[in-house]
């Protein structure tokens, strides 16, 4: 039976105080540590290590891909924030910002690298389906990371383009962190492909969910600016509908306040959600939601794990999608 | 028996055209195959493939290991140029130019990535040991950028921490390359590591010939601007002898010269050649040009392969030392 999120967290900070190393050049592993240590709630690794004991084989087996995904993760944090010119991370400094561009670019590689490395201590034959499932969902999260940067200047996104780039940007990582676990526990292949598609379209549906939440979220619990998607001009699956829906003056009007800063932008905020809600995006939003988390909970469903673990991750993507943990 | 080197070229050059994709998103591909077509030696690759059929297995089987090795040559090429601001790469714009920064950035990702893809095709013992190889390698390469970036604003980098930093800047990459022929091969361990030995003092040794011709070579033949260095102020070899050996009013002055950029260097590194000169520098690099080339040709020796496949790469070192390849 599966332990509580709590207890793989802390076995899991543990590994992670352990394996961290700080050698020469400081420049280069510094940053490293710097963002290991900022937080995040290491959500990534914690599905890794719950996988492979639900099938069976103790979560300390996959304690090394854990560290894996959650270096891959932050490798992917320090170059999209450079990409985005991002000022803060977590509330903190980032890493380039905290040293430069350069050391951005170049601690960046080496997480990527160290996050392979991480996999060398499984067997030949484990290693090589790591390896091979890690580095076909990096491309994944490059691409996804491509799509988002084209489509910021780009007029015609479709709703299908937006919901490929969050699941690549996204969703894909979830899966595969799921599935590795599963691979290290010898689970059967049809299992962990179901495993993999639970974790992928429940990271859509969350990602979905926090496009909704940063419109029309509670300012005291989303953590985040609400209405920052808006300020930003960031085209989500609702800005996407509701060009698509509503009468062309009044798209053409939303896709002006879409090119503008203004100093003070709540009139423009709260002129984006009505049309949000005029167009029927807000309705749409939550059906996807809902379709996707449904998609999510079928593919667990198929999962041959007990009952009791399985009640375990619905548990956990239901704490997801309202934002408990 | 090898083939030649021009054999070997043409080879890869057909793979590498079939193995080349372009797929959306454009921004992200577009940059792989213009960096992958503007040229270059293909020296590393070429190493790969002669390695494995020097210990009597077919090239071809090398050629996904070859261009593992290429395509990671050229990511760390993407990279370094926007942390060194380049504007031209072999004689082109360097992707940061011809597109922006976070496109160099992103494509550079994908193909350090994609680097690692190209092992996949082997069993997975083969497959492990290639993959731990690389990425011990590309740990380094990062290392020794990172090494280059701190001592370009130190004032008391030493001579062995230079050689330290052109051994994993530039060396081991070529230990690898051609350790991974060997590993393809199924040679023994002592053999793939003296071949990996030679390429890596012959790499030292091409590297300090690089800093010796980049002051004193022949404009018609280096291929690069002569005094490039010393324009630049790159603290190389024969810098740093020279500030140890001269004394000290004179080397104040060469640290002076290395502080400033003026418009018409010639006096500048005529000033400095002679410095270079009078300290022993350009004596002490021969020397040690000859210690590392006699170090790598040694360590060739006690590889077990043919006299005669062993000729070909003694050539062929002969050949890089004298700038003909």
């Amino acid at each position: 039976m599966l332990s509580s999120l709590e207890f793989y967290q802390e076995e899991f900070e543990k590994h992670l105080m352990q394996k961290s190393i700080l050698k020469e050049p400081k420049n280069l592993y510094e940053p490293i540590q710097y963002i290991l240590n900022i937080g995040g709630k290491r959500l990534r690794p914690l599905l890794t290590l719950m996988s492979c004991e639900a099938f069976g084989k103790s979560y300390k087996s996959a304690m090394d891909a854990a560290l894996a995904v959650e270096m891959f993760h932050n490798f992917s944090l320090i170059h999209d924030d450079i990409m985005d010119a991002a000022p803060l991370r977590r509330g903190h400094m980032t890493v380039h910002e905290k040293w430069d561009t350069n050391v951005g670019i170049l601690s960046g590689d080496l997480m990527l690298i160290s996050a392979y490395q991480h996999f060398e201590n499984y067997e030949p034959q484990i290693f090589q389906k790591l390896a091979k499932l890690f580095s076909q969902t990096a491309v994944k999260v490059c691409e996804g990371q491509q799509f988002d940067v084209d489509y910021e200047v780009s007029e015609d996104v479709t709703i299908a383009q937006y919901l490929k780039m969050i699941e690549y940007k996204t969703a894909v990582l979830l899966g595969a962190a799921l599935e590795m676990g599963a691979i290290i526990a010898n689970a059967p292949a049809a299992c962990s492909k179901n495993l993999y598609a639970f974790g992928k379209y429940l990271g859509i549906a969350f990602q979905l969910q926090d496009d909704f939440l940063d419109a029309f979220g509670d300012p005291q619990t989303f953590g985040k600016q609400v209405g920052g998607d808006i300020i930003a001009n960031k085209k989500t699956f609702l800005y996407l509908y509701a060009i698509d829906k509503l009468p062309e003056i009044h798209a053409k009007e939303l896709q002006h306040l879409f090119s503008i800063y203004p100093e003070k932008p709540e009139s423009k905020i709260e002129v984006v959600k009505q049309m949000y809600e005029q167009s029927g995006a807000v309705e749409a939003i939550q059906e996807e939601i809902d379709r996707f988390t449904h998609k999510a909970f079928e593919h667990l469903e198929a999962v041959k794990i007990s009952a009791e673990n399985k009640l375990v991750f619905k548990t956990l993507g239901e704490q997801l999608m309202v934002r408990s943990v």
